[in-house]
């Protein structure tokens, strides 16, 4: 990148942190009513930001909820265009008294930014922002591409009102490829880019049994019970090593190629520190002849959240409970259909329904797997300007999550999305004491920079 | 029975109703802190009604929770002396809306006694206060045979009061027989006798894996599941049929004698109509070589009253949980030793518990079966006082249930009980309009009043 650029970032850093600090200060808690003036704040805190980095076409649009913030500038033509997309909402700070400094009075230490929101998403989706401040700044007000900005304030609470906005305004919305820094790097200073999502199916499974409750004293031994029947159902799902054994379920699974699955085994990952670091349980599940990344990257996934049914308060209660609901998900993989999926899962409830018990299913949501083709111009030029910057090769990974909108942005504009994001595995989004690597703040603004110069230096492959 | 005793209950019937109607009126909800003056009251009701009958000695005694309320009459010597139970106390009323009129204001349709505690138990406990009056009042103030009264209130919310008063007062309780009207009739106008109850083992089992909740788009695949795990491990306990899979829980099942399962058979029974009104469900379930009777009455269960982990609550979250517990019981049959079937549970949660999950257990109680001999004179006595009074065979039964105080008269004071219940199947104990036969109530002083005389008569045949 120009030296300029990265002067600019050096010489402003200390503000940059100011406004990010300003930001972060806003309790912007998108699930509780009590502080839906602190997220329109939030969502005035945004607009005032890309009218000060020179965008235009700033609005702050009303939803039923919380609004959206949209700007652009589009002087660059016959260069591409960029999406980015961000939210300025947070996730509550519950349990407070594990907090070491307060959520939402931002904090310096180790090198980190201790806040709510410090890396999911404030503190990454401000990047974008400042990253279009400099090349501008150091350009004479010109940018080297055309960049449009769609920043939320309902990602914490399932996005319903951009899911609403999206498709409504194809035309407003077009890019070539939207960009989201949402992601972790796959360890500390390892340049990261996400090339595929896990799809989602989320469902209700209801059992009945009796009419009613029944007295497990008068009727056991001969009246079904919801809960065990639910209980036999789901434990068909999966045979002892994790094999899902819903016929039809691994039909349309596409497989890594060989060079993906041989890029994931250079990786910087050890399954014994995944285990006793991350998940702390005695042994690693699943499938044993996958390996680890690839089971929760690209092997499909049947999981049963939570039982609700019968009695489970304090002391005993000898009840046959009549009914009985399970939460239950599948992560899909590419090129599973969902709607095959949902009828194959629905044939597999019908058939394995134990005797006495009659079942419902409620489909709660139903998305596909994302792939991003790293071949894409913009994936490629991204993998580069983030090798220049971080001086080690791009590794290209998967997330074994979904994140909706590049689902949304894929269906409804025809973009993929390159998802460039800054944070660490340890930076505890959602929980207390969530950070963000100071450095990481600053590495990503002048990497996205460099994204926007080398894309639109490119001359606008598409 | 003494024309006399028959004439006398005739005479006084109108009384006997107004005296329990200001019995059921007292809200003696035992579980309820703001009703526990209403509880001390109905003790104290008890204890007049007692002193009213005649009995003396009579003492409300104070306990950690409610009082006990104890009386006696023994100036019969070389006569048996029984033991009358009963419980003062009541459920509450809950959901009050379905009652057609209010739970404490005794209401009379039908030739039915409408009131929370009609049947379970002021109605069938005041029967054996009468019986007692009636036999003094037609006999110059005498009884045929000795009789202590304990009364507990808190028989629906454990009964621990009454559990160390037991143990504690085995001299003071001395008796031949209990005497327990806390059952039903086989079938409306059919004598019945309870011989059998199963006993119960009520346990907790925790299972355990992450070491905190985690997402399932990062995890899922690879990480153990807490409540996927105790499924797993709980659909195991049962083949498709409803046979226990724990290795020798069958081992020392005392199967019922070829007599008792021929009475059985004769017993007016309909698998139809116990599916249809009783259970509700689209077939009955449990093993299919063994009667209904004998799946309820004389078989072992493994029961799942409920699982609490994970998420429940209304929409989607993606968690893999990482704690999850379950209620589970055991009913237990003839010959069944609650500790070698608890080592023998333990072993086998040990053995299928899944990878990566840990499980512990904890017993939240464990009473064996309990069984009446037949033979043994005071029911037999009994069985020919209740056919008498109904003009029919008495019919031997058992119930699938547990009454834990039969247990502890059985272990402390070396005493089999007559189960002698005048309720219905229908009369919907614990639920809204709960009721009572107003007949029964009657039928009920004069069977027992019977059942004193002939016992009495019987010379002290013990």
């Amino acid at each position: 990148m120009p030296a300029t650029v990265d002067r600019f970032v050096s010489e402003n850093q200390s503000r940059f942190l100011d406004e990010l600090f300003d930001f972060l200060r806003i309790p912007s808690i998108s699930t509780l009513p009590e502080h839906k003036a602190d997220v329109a704040r939030a969502a005035q805190f945004v607009a005032s930001a890309l009218e000060s980095a020179g965008m235009e076409h700033v609005e702050v649009i009303e939803t039923d909820k919380h609004p959206l913030v949209y700007a652009d500038w589009l002087h660059a033509p016959g260069k591409p265009t960029v999406l980015c997309y961000g939210h300025y909402d947070v996730q509550p700070p519950d349990p407070l008294e594990l907090w070491k400094t307060p959520p939402f009075e931002p904090s310096l230490r180790d090198g980190n930014i201790y806040a709510r929101g410090a890396c999911d998403d404030k503190g990454q989706m401000y990047m974008h922002i400042k990253a279009v401040e400099a090349l501008r700044a150091e350009n004479g007000g010109k940018l080297p591409l055309n960049v449009k900005f769609l920043i939320e304030g309902e990602e914490e609470v399932g996005g319903e009102s951009i899911s609403k906005y999206v498709p409504a305004h194809k035309e407003k919305l077009a890019a070539d490829v939207a960009l989201v820094s949402d992601t972790e790097l796959f360890a500390d200073g390892v340049p990261t880019l996400c090339i595929g999502l896990r799809g989602l199916m989320y469902l209700e499974i209801e059992a009945a049994g009796p009419a009613r409750d029944l007295h497990s004293g008068m009727y056991g031994g001969a009246a079904p019970n919801a809960v065990y029947g639910l209980i036999e159902l789901l434990a068909k799902a999966k045979d002892a090593n994790g094999h899902i054994q819903i016929p039809g379920i691994y039909d349309d699974v596409a497989a890594p190629a060989a060079a993906e699955l041989e890029s994931w085994r250079r990786l910087p990952f050890s399954e014994e520190e995944f285990l006793k670091q991350e998940v702390g349980s005695s042994a690693l599940t699943g499938e044993p002849e996958q390996p680890v990344l690839a089971r929760i990257w690209a092997r499909p996934t049947f999981e049963v959240h939570g039982i609700a049914g019968g009695f489970t308060g304090a002391g005993a209660k000898t009840v046959i409970p009549a009914r009985a609901v399970a939460k239950v998900s599948l992560r899909l993989v590419p090129n599973q259909n969902p709607d095959s999926i949902l009828a194959s899962v629905k044939d597999w409830v019908r058939q394995n329904t134990p005797r006495g018990i009659s079942t419902e299913i409620r489909v709660l949501s139903a998305g596909p797997a994302i792939s991003v083709n790293p071949d894409h111009p913009a994936i490629h030029v991204a993998a580069q300007a983030f090798q220049e910057m971080l001086g080690k090769p791009t590794v290209f990974i998967r997330s074994g999550g979904s994140i909706p909108i590049v689902g949304e942005f894929a269906k409804h504009l025809g973009i993929p999305t390159v998802l460039m994001g800054f944070g660490l595995p340890d930076d505890g989004l959602h929980s207390p004491n969530e950070k963000y690597r100071l450095s990481n703040f600053y590495d990503g603004i002048r990497t996205i920079a460099h994204f926007f110069e080398r894309y639109g230096g490119s001359g606008g492959q598409r």
